[in-house]
């Protein structure tokens, strides 16, 4: 094994940086050479590649995004498109890849697996909405994130007595605000349709006897906006959404995503060369494992990973 | 002189609990009791007082937000309410008024100062826009935080070279706008609806060639919202709107803003005992000066405080 | 079950407010009063009791140290003192109590405990040494802590090209040096006597040619002093050593520690109400589960916690 | 004018960086290519460019450190040196010079600039100790990492009711020292010889009853290990010792820090631009002026920028 390629793909995610460079590590101890594709699936079609350095990825340990840039590439989808990218990769004399990014990106390395090239997926993305791992890489720091500008409102908020709806990233997840909200003792927790009661939140507010109010959204269950709507529609409060986006993506990877990034990168290498593929990394009860990407494609995400839950007392 | 009271009133503003602190500190080297009232004017009606210790203080000096409160009370625009709180004032031997907060606080102020009760005014308000004074108190901190979230943002939107539109607070004034668009150096500021050029963005944006692009938005020029829908309705690109909100308002106090905080506690205190009332502090050139609350509110705030303006060269 | 008890002692540890949080929320849902014991087990003996209101908990939260204070107080090892502190608990009719603290609390939670009074303890130390429990509250902070130290430090050594020799706590643990020294991709980590070898350091250095080293080295294995001279004594480098110190003790606890106080401090609340007592709790597979104090007294804590090791693959 | 060349020089100060992206910005206004010298002046000798682009130094304007790297290099006093930079510079076309860094590289820019070499001169240290500007490059945000720190102190030592005495840098100026006393309400602050007591600090141990302490010193004046010693051997109490040390150089540098890091670098280049050489830029009431290097290196600079006192009044 001489070459290996890796891309960041899908949303990005704090920690990617941090998996490249444990590929690149993990790949110099062997002296294999590394190639970021640029933007993703993309910058194979593309063959826009560049050398990755462990120099210059050691700088960005402790910075979010990745520096290899992200891309929609819906067109990955097809068949022609995919085994476009086996023969470049393999002209290039690429021996393996490694994918990080979410479930969109395992479908593409799925197929490049089943067409015969070494392929082996990180599991990359804030929501923490990947079946059979606990955790993503990202998912820690963006609940940091959150807790961080939580934590600046809860004083404002307290200062005046307001109630605020917060919404927070995790598209159809209600991990980050579960997190978040179990992390600043929020007064409610929306983390899925269900979770919505209004008459609840609306009891909840009156007992509070003028006190500042947090209510934590997940995307996927209430919008700010509809938060606010449906509590001033049926009551005299006033409510103050916000919307807190992208803040929550960026930033300095916790230390729980820098050494998981770092783990993660180096395995994917190590898995590569003894020669399995069509593989996923996951974290099981803190340690990394190794899943066929057919098995967890298939499995469902249906419930949160809950934080220090007391089991069996 | 034996008892003070101060209250802080108008949005909340990191750095007012250290100035409650210079309050105590100061007042407390001349064995004057300082009574903080709860949520601003109304506290004084209500009569809700509260005795503020060294101690206690010390611990927040680093926390944003106001322990005190601070509530809207238009009713204390009325002449007979504002004679009301300077009856309730002396019933309760106070004699003196420290007043934390922005404009509308002033007006309150100069009222209590006409009917004869001795008060000094402090500018307390993120969006520094307040005459004559160099600077708020609870500005500088509110553009770190909005300069933190930005740099957050920046990471992602550089991994997918997103066009994003980033609404900042200030009301009418630019000032936070301005200083975190410098400080992060941003493709552009929109400061004043003057600002706005729609051609010039298009170009800038197209002249970016697929970079990540970032607008910084005053929010009394142009909203997040209408940004997206003038670029979207007049181009093919795509915007990424973020309303940063409250997030700008907590959070720790810069350094800048702790020292300010505590010096103007300690001039308000200095001020009262030596018999000069109807004022406000305010900085100019890096001191603490101490004007007219009457000139102030005639003055103009026609332009926002430019950092490190290269002049006479 | 009408009155709890709890105390911090030992070393302040981020989280231990959110556990006495967690304790009093869970108290209260059962109508149960909770009285924090000044300094520690001397708080027991001089009565110093204070209640704590849920409310008072919500600020200190995010806040490092203890509210509650701690103190050491070597005297009660002694049996009388410990007999004593039976009665006053019980002369204050107080039906249980949960102490928060590392190795040295557990003896006297154990004591009184084997007294006949319902005790539960919780894992409360930034060192991450007590047996049988993954991870210790306020441990991921002070890695936080530590990183964020560490990070600081680099991009200053990069420009200058220096070694670094930084000393972090953990008295005989080397949990702190090995997950800092991962998340900042050290070029070494000297976690115990075990790992020093001088040659290999110099060759390291050698090899480096001349960039910037950095070496995380834990306070029970070498100094930064030492380390210093050993190297200096045996080569042409300089050295500069740096000791964390208490920086890696304080500050906004992570959510990983949030999440976990809280749970402990409800958990332990639970334990006493169903009539446990004598045990700990730990954590375990991400989960809280409790074990007999005896037991974990009697274990021998000889292995680091690693993060997201690769097993079985 | 085509090619400018820019070095930075002496200990490294956050916001160097951002220095260096406005050297460039306003240079390439005017289609000016620069090119950064690798280590400082020895760059220059060693021949050592790299061509700088507003890409690469737009990533790191929030990045402490410099990215070009500096060494010292005392050889740089003899003359023979100073006529051969001058000479490389001209072969290699470079028609003026930017030097960012303290005391020591203004030495070498006024050689320069006496052999007729072109050269702008930018105040980059985070001790705040030229002469004629009210701040230096880097201190404001020195300032921020010694409190950031200082906090975290602050929650453990009121935990244990400890005695702190903390040193942080200014080698032999008082400014950080000063500054970060102010904003943490430190129980003293050693700025220099003159301000050491021991009487005086005993005596304000023994009134705080107990409470924790924390002295600030500055290093030029006392370090954290003679405090300890003094206080030791002179009473009962107990210190604990802690050297902040280079976590203050690193870092994010503050919003002041970044603006006036791009300001500085676009006006050297446009004071370059309009023909005038052997000056220096500084800060004097907010605004950037221009100053005669050797002006500024025959002043002395023997006093702090004290912030915000109150004066007139």
């Amino acid at each position: 094994m001489k070459k290996l390629a890796v891309i960041t793909s899908g949303g990005d995610a704090p920690g990617m940086n941090a998996a490249l460079f444990g590929v690149v590590k993990a790949a110099a101890r062997h002296d294999i050479e590394v190639f970021g594709c640029v933007n993703g699936y993309i910058g194979i079609i593309k063959e826009e590649f560049m050398l990755l350095t462990e120099a210059e990825l050691f700088k960005v340990i402790d910075v979010g995004g990745t520096i290899l840039g992200t891309q929609r590439f819906p067109e990955f989808a097809e068949k022609e498109i995919q085994t476009k990218a086996v023969d470049i990769l393999k002209k290039h004399e690429i021996d393996g890849l490694a994918v990080i990014g979410g479930d969109g990106s395992y479908h593409g390395a799925r197929a490049l697996s089943q067409l015969g090239f070494p392929v082996a997926a990180i599991p990359g993305t804030i929501d923490n909405d990947i079946a059979l791992t606990d955790i993503t890489l990202g998912f820690h720091t963006a609940v940091e994130n959150a807790v961080d500008a939580i934590d600046k409102v809860k004083t404002s908020a307290a200062s005046h007595k307001h109630i605020f709806g917060i919404e927070v990233m995790g598209r159809q997840a209600s991990d980050i605000a579960i997190w978040a909200g179990l992390a600043t003792a929020a007064d409610g927790i929306i983390g899925t349709n269900n979770d919505w009661n209004l008459e609840k939140v609306l009891k909840g507010i009156k007992m509070s006897a003028g006190k500042s109010q947090i209510y934590i959204l997940a995307e996927g269950a209430i919008s700010a906006d509809q938060f606010k709507a449906e509590i001033e529609s049926h009551s005299e409060y006033k409510v103050h959404p916000l919307v807190l986006g992208h803040i929550q993506r960026g930033g300095k990877p916790s230390v729980t995503d820098r050494i998981m990034g770092i783990k993660f990168g180096e395995q994917s290498v190590n898995t590569l060369l003894e020669g399995r593929t069509g593989v996923c990394l996951a974290v099981q009860n803190n340690q990394i494992v190794e899943l066929e990407l057919d098995k967890v494609l298939h499995a469902s995400n249906n419930k949160p990973f809950l934080p220090f839950v007391s089991q069996n007392i």
